[in-house]
This record gives C-alpha cells, sequence and structure tokens, in this order.
C-alpha cells in the first residue's frame, strides 16, 4: 500500500525562498540569526542565499554578508543558489559554500517565455552551457530539477509524458559532460499538484527511471502540500524541499498567513508520526518558525506551530500520570 | 490502491461549529447572511446552530433569531445540534429544522471526564437516555458519533480495539430503541489523526463493520485535515463535516489565522481535481468564505480562496487560446 522511506532528507529553503518573496527588506542580522537557528535544528542542509542580480532580487543583495555572518555547525551543508557565471563565482569566492551543480528544466514553454524568455529548445540549450560552467569551476551535477512539473498557470495540465522526456535530456545533458544523474527533484512551482497527480507523475518516473533518487519541491498555495508529501512519502520519495513556517506565500492584502511553500515543522511532525527519520528536531524547529515569523512580522502559515506537536502532548500525559518524567 | 466514492455529502458546520468559537459576538443577521450565501453553493445540509445553554455557549443564545432569518432554499436540510430535552423541544419549536437523532460517544474517558463529568459508562446509560429522548419526538437515530477517535490531548493515542467496541455500543444502543445505525461518524477532535491512523482506523472499522456508510469529522490543528480528508477519501468514505473557510480555529494571539476544522472549499477543491462529486461549486464556496471573513473580522485559514480554483485557471488559458469562451 505505501514505500514509505525509512529516513528522509530535508533541504530547508527558508532563508533563500522564504524570504526571497517578502515585501518588507529583511535586515542581514536577521537572515544571519535564523539561518544559524536553523543549523541548532537537526537540519543537515539549508539553502542559505542565491547569487542573482540584485536588481531583480533586492532581497538577496546582501548574499555575501549574509554567508559571512553565519557560524557554520559541523554536519550542516549550506547551499546557495547560482545560476549563471557571475553568481557561480559570487558564490564560491565566500568560501564556505557547498555548491551543487544541477540541470534545471522547466516542463511549460508557456512560463519559460514568460519568465525566462526562452523557448523550451533555448532552455535546454542553455542548460548545456550551466553544466559545462558547474563543472569548469569542479562542481559535480548530479541532479535533475523540473519545475512547474505538475502544472502551469500559465499552459494549464503538464503531460507526463512530457515530464519524462525533460527527465530524459536533464540526463544526456549532464552525461555530455561526463555526469551522471543520481536525483531528481520535482517542482509544483505554481501549487498544481494533487495527491492523485503526484502518485500519477511518480509512478511513471519510477517505472522509466528506477535508480533516480526523487525528490519534491512543494508549494502549498492551494492547500495540498502536506496531502502532496505524504503521496510523495508514500511512492518512496527520500528528499523533499521545504521552508520554516512555510515562508514563500506572496503577502496576500486580505491573509498574511497566505501559504507558501510546503512547512517544514509540519513535514517533520508528519514524519515523526509515521516513524520516518528526519533528523530534525520538531520543537526547535517550532522555535525556529516563531523567530522567522518575528523577522518577517507576520504570521507564517504552518499549523503545527500554534497547534503543538503530539510527542509533546504525549509525554506531558505521562508525566501527569507519574510514568514520565 | 484507492477506492474513491464517485460522490460525496459534505455537511457545511461552519455557522454552528465555527461561530462558537469565535470571541467576538457575531450579531445574528451575519449569522442569517452566511447562511443564506452557503445554501446558494449547492450545498446539501448546513448544520445552522446548536440549541444549547446560553449561558454555556453566549454564541448560541440567539439560535431561534437566527433559524427564523433564514431563507430556506429547496433541496437544502437546514440541521441543528440539540443534546437534550430543552434544546430538541427548542429546535422542533422553530418548525423549521430537519433533526437528526444520533449516538454521541467519546473514544476518552480522561476527555468524558473533564468535559461532561461523565464515566465512559455513565456517558453510554446517558445515550440511552438521549436516543429515547429523540424516538419520543419522533426523530429518527441512525448514526453513531464518536468522538477524540483518533487521538485525545488528556488521554493520548486510543487503541483502535475501543473504537471498535463504541461502534458497536452505539448500535446495541440504538437497537435497544428499534433504530438501525447506517452511518459511522468518527470525528478527530483534537486534531490528532494522521493520514496513517484514518487508514488504520478506518480499515479495521470496515473490516468489523461493513456496511456502515463512513463520515469523517476533520479538524486542522496541525495542519493533517486535507491529507487526512485524502486518506478518507482512499478509504471510500462518503460524507464529510467541514467549515467554511476553515472557521472553528481558536484564535491565538500570535495567528488570527489559526487552523479550524477542515476547510469547505479546500476539500471542494481537492474533490473537483479528483473527480468526485459534491455538488458544490467551488467559487461560490470561496465567496462564501470571503463573506465569513470579514463577517469574524480575520482572516481565516483555508487556502483555495487565496490560492484560487485550478478550474479557473484552466478557463483562462483556453479563453486565451481562443478555445474556450
Amino acid at each position: 500500500m505505501s514505500d514509505f522511506p525509512k529516513a528522509i532528507r530535508i533541504v530547508e529553503q527558508g532563508p533563500r525562498e522564504g524570504f526571497q518573496f517578502e515585501k518588507q527588506p529583511v535586515p542581514t542580522v536577521a537572515k544571519v540569526e535564523l539561518i544559524d537557528a536553523l543549523s541548532g535544528t537537526g537540519l543537515s542542509q539549508i539553502q542559505t542565499v542565491s547569487f542573482v542580480n540584485p536588481k531583480m532580487v533586492p532581497q538577496m543583495a546582501d548574499a555575501e554578508a549574509v554567508v559571512a555572518g553565519i557560524t557554520p555547525k559541523p554536519g550542516v551543508r549550506y547551499t546557495a543558489l547560482a545560476l549563471n557565471e557571475a553568481g557561480i563565482r559570487r558564490a564560491l569566492a565566500t568560501g564556505r559554500l557547498d555548491l551543487e551543480g544541477f540541470v534545471s528544466l522547466t516542463a511549460s514553454e508557456a512560463f519559460l517565455l514568460r519568465n525566462q524568455r526562452q523557448t523550451m529548445a533555448e532552455s535546454i540549450e542553455k542548460q548545456r552551457g550551466a553544466v559545462g560552467l558547474y563543472k569548469a569551476h569542479g562542481i559535480d551535477v548530479n541532479r535533475v530539477s523540473i519545475m512547474a512539473a505538475f502544472g502551469c498557470n500559465f499552459e494549464g495540465d503538464i503531460p507526463v509524458e512530457r515530464v519524462l522526456d525533460l527527465v530524459q535530456a536533464g540526463i544526456d545533458i549532464a552525461a555530455g559532460h561526463g555526469s551522471r544523474i543520481r536525483q531528481l527533484n520535482l517542482s509544483d512551482t505554481m501549487g498544481w499538484a494533487t495527491p492523485r497527480t503526484i502518485r500519477q507523475v511518480l509512478e511513471k518516473v519510477r517505472a522509466r527511471f528506477p535508480d533516480l533518487e526523487l525528490a519534491l519541491h512543494l508549494h502549498d498555495t492551494r492547500g495540498m502540500g502536506i496531502a502532496n508529501a505524504y503521496a510523495g512519502l508514500e511512492m518512496g520519495v527520500s528528499t523533499f524541499d521545504s521552508c520554516v513556517g512555510g515562508l514563500g506565500g506572496c503577502p496576500f492584502a486580505g491573509n498574511p498567513a497566505a501559504a507558501g511553500n510546503v512547512c517544514t515543522e509540519d513535514l517533520v511532525f508528519l514524519c515523526d508520526e509515521l516513524g520516518i527519520e528526519t533528523g530534525v528536531s520538531a520543537e526547535a524547529m517550532i522555535e525556529a518558525a516563531r523567530l522567522a515569523e518575528r523577522i518577517v512580522g507576520h504570521p507564517l502559515p504552518g499549523s503545527v506551530k500554534t497547534g503543538g506537536t503530539l510527542a509533546r502532548r504525549r509525554a506531558a500525559i505521562a508525566a501527569n500520570k507519574g510514568v514520565g518524567q
């Protein structure tokens, strides 16, 4: 019935993807404080910043200062997003980051045209160059990421066959530079996935690419985030991107707690209840989520930080009965 | 892999359970306005008010006035909660409500003692009287409802065997008054369920009581509401209680959008995407949720009302392509 992994890896994206969406500038020290707090939760990987054009993404203009301010914790990988030569150079110059090369493809040409002014063919060609660039800087490329894999606001539903073709294209691009793809990250960039489409797409992906490790990058735009993560766990997905507190939502006027990325502490809570190891302390992550709320100055959408964990409830009940501490 | 029903029935609980939790008084006209708006969404059943002691639940002191104010829509059943002789008499006196008798049991004795000052045995005895009371007023009893069926803040995890025993007890109580139980409603009163426990409990319930129609009353306390609903759909659950906008959360100081009951429009959206009929228009329900937000004066936790439906996106895409309207 289900194929739960014994353990999953959570890649925290809050400091990068989350803050990027905030309208108000977030002070560098606050970013550093949150990253340091996240370092103490048991997370093994934190995406800290992106090295992009500060004119396009002003929230990331202080990327170098943020990275310089972190107190690195042994066992934690600090990564960053860098998509071009300038970005890679900036990231490498920090001397503190673990860069990961990847082939970034997009399943919707309408989205590509709108957001990157590229056709599908141009995007694939461009990724050949990007992989060459990573390799030239000694960065291994072992992941294919596919954006809009489950649907697109500008194109609609995405045929599974197109996703499968893009996975193969990504594998081929990497192979052209002597790299072997080990992981596939499917991104529900615009929140189109449901548990059913997660299952449908992953079943076909697993059938055609049985050796690929699966990762999901989920948005909670329509409230399906945790249900989709559960469907992913049932399909054996072993890596999840997520954001502390559910950071990453556009701050809608009417609802300051509008949904962003799937929420890290809610995902950790779910895994705790399913007996799936994450290495992350839900309680510590809840504290980090509260810090994130103080930093952004508005409520974040995650639920467990208000509802509390069941582990804590069970401990309190045991203590009352004189069984526990 | 899944046993999706073709159609489900949604029992809207927002006006009753939702408003009950609001700290600020809600004007009678606003309650009536919301019920009338809900009547236009395609819902077939709306729980309007509860007839309880106004000293205990001041938000329901105007129950008669609310019911008198509704503009009944043909095809919609307007129900109310009445748990004792006085309540039943008040509800019947309105002449406008469709009362449903049910056996109400609770799987946690710790919760019973705390909230109703009853032992398990006393609760079962009391329900014998309640069923007699419904029958004496000509109200059929065909449902067993079990509160705290998945866990309890004061007792912890609930053994499935206890739930099964209570279902049998409920069936026996009804049979003692010549009534046959057709539906079982399992309530996750304190938000302890996960998709896994939903599946575990429902599998055992279905094995032992294969003829019972299954209903779920889910709370989203820890963000698992929609994932739990999906697990329920996979197990063939055909009736869901839910609240427009996700009404029903305690308004936490720090997070005005704290989770309450599972959100009706998010559930409708999920069913639409799965091809499961609800009879409810997601767009009309989103409008009702916005009205509910204006009435309570704070954001409600539902996601689809900010994220928008995919049906609307698809229609817009088709229109742009000149395919649609």
